[in-house]
């Protein structure tokens, strides 16, 4: 599916989100005002304005990129997206419903008649229909199935049996191949008898008679070169090949490292059965940021700014739910001194700050660490050196750090021995948060876990009920 | 500079590193033998043993990408880094700078005479040299400067002179550029006489006299199309073009959106002044994410995990002050009531969970609202709704939750009136925790500043001293 030739924007998409708003709030105006005053008086020139305004919409969309409009979709409050989802025209419907958001996507799915998703279906490659199947209706996508020929069912079924963070998954069909032993001529000939490459193509795939990958061919050298020579002369023997089984981090990498623009994929035998383009690890990429992202702010997936407050709500509910298990440890942890506090209650008012820092501190521990892994830089040679680098700083900064909120205590309250308690705490809790701070992010790992996904939480729970342990232990031992 | 003929390994890039680090480790154990014994005898075998290992790890390192080189010289600590560094072929050094994270580069910049510097710095394009100059010590950026022809002066001034976030910044000046009046069999002889296209070269740009840009023309179209055909007939008008001056973070987008592989970058008069290519695009995102992630995290820049306690503290020193100011607010929120915590203990303990769970709940607003303003999805017309929802999810959550550890404040004091006290801090802390949520990242917005640096941290200062104002308050005024 080439999107080469679609009119492209000259205005910025943002631009066109706001103009499609305000065509949008003109047509909510003129209705109000024809429910507000006689009807029949104002029939007639509302459905005027009303038509010339859908018309001036549709013309709009007409010459948006399937991906701008999926952008201004994700922008528009659930009325409204419906009303431009209706005008936007059916033979493209597919495009865009794969352009926008998981959570965007049901909402307009679920607007849908069976025979319009199945037209809407139609249009996609089998690699793209793979991504849409799993939000189709089941009789729909049985539908979609029997119009297929075998060969796009083949690969369509290949494409769905790849986990969602798989080289398969990233992988598309649309390779060109060629043969070893012909000249540039012959290849430029059968060039020639096509209507357009594929997007992204910017090498073609040498094979032999059983479709094994003997080597690769840049456009760059099909122009450079003497087009009497052989493909097998100016071919490179392509080392960086990807099976479909293979984790799609290491092939995004492979791709920001070799900076490439597509790359075969093999099976075990070496037969080629796919490529992966520049584009796909581009969006990878950004989705497994993203998540990343919503994950350390305590979101489960991205969300539809525009949901239901019960669809959000319940999209926030399990890191709640676990920060509202630490938060009662915490508690209780304070329970256990609630004798000290009342006969000191000072500090009521100290303990939080022990706990923030420590949190900070572990926290800044995690991201490094976690950050340093996801990199793969992260051995056993070196755990020990890195341990004892988050050891020393720890240890550092709660001296620095705890000698002025020691100082500071000592001043507000006129007790040496409540600053000294406030700066032991401080540095015991910052070597606690420097421990686990690398440990977490390293057992996750072990136990085969992403140690992006709730270190954060663990390491300020632990922060937390330990900085209230260890500074009103201390106070407890020693003050009173 | 092409990196397409460079050998690219087989083995994944994590495994040259563990070999290198196990070479590494062979060579210490052969120098600490000799240590211990008896100088004069092992002399000999120590030479020859620390030869040949040296000389593996040189071939080993001569056939891995410049970006492998950089990758594992990033995940060795200081001492290993230079002795790799040193073994790494001059000619390659410039590449290999290019491709390290700025603190690496630093250590080994450092370590380099100013004539190997210099040497390095003459392998680079001009766009390269503007990426590295900022670290050179002044003395060799002198001679660098001094060694460039003057078009490269020229484009290394303009290079330099653009923003980092901007289009120019990633932008490069390896375009190929045709007429538009040949035919295509006159592009494929004129082709023909390079020794090979730039990297990412999917498009020629077609220019006129003035350099004008008039459209440009794919390689596929090349290809595809009859030879006697003129470029006028083939090229098409291209809409996506940037100028220098614009926002990478825009560029960025519009390569994600329309899935470019490269787009000319021209001046205000329409002249072609250089080309933008997906590899830089793809840095600039990962540079962008990480970014976010680290001030997420709480950490001023990226670190070099081998780097001293010292550098590693000062970069973390930033993010735990401004938490310092915080917790130290939030502490004399809670003296204003320590007589209230005297007469009733359970508060002290009770505290932290009010404001924990709306700094959770902040931060999961936040972040949506960040994502979303990243994406240009926000505006005036739908601002008002996202607020409201944010309101109403914050009401609900504090309603549930808030029972939850009402009842639980009820059975563990059994006091109804501090259940009820409970409850209603939690949801009145929730619903400032979705006030500002929504809020701070808009001022930040307006205000013309990243609302992705400092939201998180504002955002739990207000609903940590909030929390225990509102708790502490309504205890005080309802209970005792």
């Amino acid at each position: 599916m080439s999107k080469v030739e679609e009119a492209k924007p000259k205005e910025s998409v943002q631009e066109s989100l706001q103009q499609v708003l305000a065509l949008l709030s003109r047509q909510r105006i003129v209705e109000q005002l024809v429910h507000k005053q006689d009807m029949r008086r104002h029939e007639l020139v509302e459905s005027l304005v009303h038509k010339q305004n859908l018309a001036e919409l549709q013309n709009k969309l007409d010459h948006l990129h399937p991906a701008d409009v999926a952008y201004i979709l994700e922008g528009l409050p659930l009325e409204d997206r419906l009303t431009v989802w209706h005008l936007v025209k059916a033979d493209r419907d597919g495009e865009i419903l794969l352009e926008v958001s998981d959570a965007v996507r049901e909402t307009l799915i679920a607007d849908m008649e069976p025979e319009e998703l199945v037209a809407a279906a139609e249009q996609l490659d089998a690699d793209e229909l793979a991504d849409l199947v799993p939000d189709l209706p089941e009789d729909v996508v049985e539908d979609v199935f029997q119009s297929l020929s075998t060969e796009e069912r083949e690969q369509l079924r290949a494409a769905m049996s790849y986990r969602e963070d798989s080289v398969g998954a990233l992988m598309d069909f649309e390779m060109v191949t060629i043969r070893e032993d012909v000249t540039l001529e012959v290849v430029l000939r059968y060039l020639r008898r096509l209507d357009e490459l594929p997007d992204h193509t910017d090498q073609l795939f040498v094979v032999d008679r059983r479709e094994i990958l003997k080597g690769i061919l840049s456009l760059g050298k099909i122009l450079i070169n003497d087009p009497d020579k052989l493909v097998a002369e100016v071919m490179v023997d392509e080392d960086i090949r990807f099976e479909p089984g293979q984790g799609a981090h290491e092939a995004a990498q492979a791709f920001e490292r070799y900076d490439l623009v597509s790359a075969p994929v093999v099976d075990e035998r070496g037969k080629l059965v796919g490529r992966v383009t520049v584009a796909s690890v581009m969006d990878y990429i950004r989705e497994e940021s993203d998540n990343e992202m919503l994950n350390l702010g305590g979101l489960r997936e991205e969300e539809d700014i525009f949901a239901s407050v019960w669809k959000s709500a319940k999209n926030r509910w399990t890191w709640l739910a676990v920060n509202l298990v630490t938060a009662f440890i915490a508690s209780r942890v304070i329970g256990i001194f609630e004798g000290s506090i009342e006969k000191l209650v000072a500090l009521a008012a100290l303990m939080p700050i022990v706990a923030g820092i420590g949190g900070n501190s572990g926290n800044q521990t995690i991201t490094m660490i976690v950050r340093s892994m996801a990199l793969g830089q992260i051995h056993r040679a070196n755990a020990k050196a890195l341990l004892q680098k988050e050891l020393a700083i720890g240890l550092l900064n709660g001296v620095v750090w705890g000698s002025i909120f020691g100082i500071f205590a000592m001043l507000l309250y006129h007790s040496v021995s409540l600053g000294v308690v406030m700066m032991g705490a401080m540095t015991l809790n910052l070597l606690v948060a420097a421990l686990f701070g690398v440990f977490i992010p390293m057992i996750m790992h072990r136990l085969g876990r992403d140690p992006a996904v709730g270190s954060s939480v663990l390491i300020t729970a632990i922060t937390d009920s330990g900085g209230f342990f260890i500074f009103l232990g201390l106070a407890t031992i020693f003050l009173l």
